[in-house]
């Protein structure tokens, strides 16, 4: 931020903007629940203030509610100037469904006040509060802007931490439109840029003129400063020379392309580690989490074990391969026969009269896992997930083995969709071979199997999933779209008792508006659909 | 509850009150979020409302808010009587901290009213309502009683769902107690019984009467109806004859054995389980879990491997051995060295140059895991997760080996209260040999490995996890109590850096009021302390 703020005074600029708890990252969650963490936020403030001269600094931190009563934290915007704090504003709108827990830590603003800054009045707003336009949202009953307009502000300020979703840029637009609509002023959004575990922000920061056109969107996957002149944004027509302002492009499999690039490139960064491992299949749930592994961290930092049993298949040998070699990742090769069948002769006085069943298809599975993580163990790569979402839905994965890993990559994409991204990833040339995407999916555990033998076919499975996890629809309003009542029943009913498995599961990056993880919290004991 | 109302009519109950959420359970997560489910609460309500002749009938349940600002939903009471709902009182006070989440559905009730019935003006409340006592709660801005009392209630009722903690039952006998000050009126408070997954219910309901003592406590665990004399309650002497009624007792370490058997017979109870099975080292974990799951369960119930390695010693086989035989359980041997020879042979070509490290023992412990995964595959019982506190916070355990399990029945327990568990467990004659309470503990997975060899002595790693993580004390004020300030950096650091294991735990048992899980929430990616 030392170096945004010097970057930004060479520009000239009069005030640069930060994001959202920009101080402490986002979400902090539980951190800040301690006083040692507040305080270190503040001491972060203090540093900022003191490079806030001939420039004022907008950002976001905690700070604390003075009044005993209510929560003990605001979730603020910090305006400093001339070395110091100048003014405070506190968040009014706590999102608290999905992902948000922020009535968990925060007490909702009750006073609204612009601040006044080289002769312009600013209305200052944090992330949620500019959703709430003309108390348009269910969920909320104020509305921080309607606050602010008796006061006459000049323009607005917005900091977010509004995360990723595919489907999140036109929401996004749409409620800046409608704010610039009502209140006729230009406002700057500026969203927070980066990953932290599974929550992806694209940044994406925006501006739009008085007018309600979108002036410039900042390109989405990448921290950056860019200075705009406020008379040129009342004006809706850059001038400058070279501009290219504008909206950015929105296609979805491009966006989830990049955003999962961006979760594993911060998962590793941030974590200070470098390098990545996974079991390559054949199939194309581990080829499509090589290319992205490969594409964030770099070949060189990308290594994967082909684990082939009695039960694979030579194309799929050939086809892990193949994959390994366009991409330039190291491959080693480790049979997995002897461990497995030296587990079977173990538990064979144990097993007496049983017949095969899951329970040697997971040994095979956790056999793999178990190597995978002694390769992770001995050399510092982290076990990458490859389940997909369709899956990891309906427990058809098992714990311990193909649901081992630090991340899980995919996990928020379903089976279609890791197909269409596949194709994407292909769209200059092949990288990932073809007969990867064409061939029936299996998990190769026992003879000739075949994932249609044990779930629906996925463009069926998939579309049911969507609308009871994405849309919460129950059984009945998605039986009335025409689906088979049978199906939905057991396909609700997996996913139901599939709870227990899914909460032993890595963070799995969130591209979707619901993701599995701490933004879905279903009871593991409970009776509904299971 | 159909048969708890039969029961209460036959004695000539006027009113029966149920606990918080009991149509769906408490906590019913997002499993709120689908109209479906509401609706299947709302048919619940029609069935009790059926049943509520001749008897009054009181009951939680969701309600939806009519109005479209706000939540979609309110967390109520119902008052049932002659056959329809007479009267709905909404929960004003949301406990949105620890394990709750209930401002991410419910919307506080914003009106304050008693219901009549047959003479009498009850003040009807839902849990947490109670909790702020004029005021003195700094979490929240509203009383209920205080608005209720201009209305002149005769007594109070009061629907729970409040979760046990070891240390919960003083908290709450000192609120109905002060409750009962400054109000001057009987209460009944009625609590929810029972574990939903990791959280448990110790019942526990409590009337008090009017002066401020406990007229009756009920048993810890247990559910049941009793049936009170108002008048009787108002006089504070029990005039029933073999009355036994007071306070129960609570002693940390029995409510923690009570607490836990509740906790594992629910889990397997309601999921429509019946079979454990776990690994017995011949360590003081899994020889405590061993004989709760052999209490809980029954001894038919539950099975144990021994895997000894050429690491193990002597004594833990036969410790583990005569823990089995003492409590009369399956027990089965399988050595694990031809497996861990054969994975060290298999992976021999990468690990050319390499030395034995933490690697090999994963293996082992991983070796294992997946053993006790393939019985428990083979013949459904649930494999339960044998680590304790201490080990889950600084990350001394092996994902996907010991960590392994389907539920963590002590990871809420530092490794010095498993100790005192031990001791308790034992009180009325040997059940856990002495040897496995007084040797040293030991993962065994090298020659000659002592625990202490990688951590502080527990006595002091209790005491500093437990300033940590129970009081959020950060590493200055934890230093300030007197401990070394090296040793404070290495715990705290080892706590946030394993955070990416205990994401992938299975639920642990809650017990203290601060257990890892949904009641603490912290990042992966985070570098405060880490």
């Amino acid at each position: 931020m030392l170096e945004a703020i010097k970057q930004a005074k060479a520009e000239k600029s009069d005030i640069i903007v930060f994001s959202e708890l920009c101080t402490c990252g986002y979400p902090p969650r539980d951190f800040l629940e301690f006083d040692d963490f507040i305080k270190l936020g503040e001491k972060a403030i203090k540093q900022l203030a003191k490079a806030a001269k001939g420039i004022a600094v907008v950002v976001g931190s905690p700070t604390r509610n003075p009044v005993i009563e209510g929560k003990d934290l605001y979730n603020s915007a910090y305006f400093l100037a001339d070395g110091k704090v100048q003014h405070i504003t506190h968040k009014a709108l706590l999102p608290t469904y999905d992902i948000f827990d922020e009535y968990r830590y925060f007490e909702p603003a009750n006073e609204f006040n612009i601040v006044e800054y080289k002769g312009k009045r600013i209305a200052l707003t944090v992330c949620e509060d500019i959703w709430n336009v003309g108390n348009e949202n269910p969920m909320y009953t104020v509305c921080p802007l309607d606050e602010l307009m008796p006061q006459k502000p000049d323009f607005v300020l917005n900091l977010s931490a509004s995360p990723f979703s595919y489907d999140h840029a036109a929401d996004r637009i749409h409620v800046l439109k409608a704010n610039v609509k009502r209140y006729g002023l230009p406002m700057f959004y500026v969203n927070h840029c980066g990953a932290q575990t599974e929550v992806i922000f694209d940044g994406g920061s925006i501006v739009v003129s008085p007018k309600g056109k979108v002036f410039d969107e900042l390109p989405y996957f990448q921290e950056m400063v860019r200075t705009y002149d406020l008379d040129e944004v009342i004006s809706g027509k850059p001038t400058k020379e070279n501009a290219h302002y504008g909206e950015q492009p929105k296609e979805k499999i491009e966006l989830i392309h990049d955003a999962l690039l961006t979760g594993l490139r911060d998962y590793f960064g941030k974590l200070g580690l470098k390098k990545a491992i996974l079991g390559l299949s054949g199939g194309i749930d581990s080829a499509v989490v090589a290319v992205l592994a490969q594409r964030a961290l770099g070949a060189e930092n990308v290594r994967v074990l082909l684990m082939p049993s009695q039960f694979s298949s030579d194309h799929s040998i050939n086809d892990a391969r193949e994959l390994a070699q366009n991409i330039n990742i190291q491959y080693d090769i480790i049979h997995i026969e002897e461990m497995y069948d030296q587990f079977l002769d173990a538990l064979k006085p144990h097993f007496a009269g049983t017949s095969f069943n899951i329970t040697e298809e997971n040994i095979q599975a956790r056999t793999r896992g178990l190597l995978l993580m002694a390769m992770s163990n001995k050399f510092g790569h982290i076990l990458l997930n490859t389940s997909n979402k369709s899956e990891a839905a309906v427990g058809y994965g098992t714990l311990y083995g193909d649901m081992a890993g630090g991340l899980s990559v995919i996990g928020d994409l379903y089976k279609m969709e890791v197909y269409a991204l596949a194709e994407y990833m292909n769209k200059d040339g092949e990288v990932i071979p073809q007969n990867i995407i064409t061939k029936p999916p299996s998990a190769e555990l026992r003879p000739d199997q075949k994932d249609s033998d044990s779930l629906p076919p996925y463009e069926q499975l998939d579309e049911v999933l969507y609308q009871y996890i994405e849309k919460q629809q129950g059984p009945k309003e998605i039986i009335k779209m025409g689906f088979d009542k049978k199906l939905v029943a057991r396909v609700l009913r997996l996913v139901n008792i599939s709870e227990f498995k899914r909460y032993q599961t890595a963070p799995m990056l969130r591209v979707s508006n619901k993701a599995f993880g701490m933004g879905r919290r279903m009871p593991i004991v409970g009776k509904y659909l299971s």
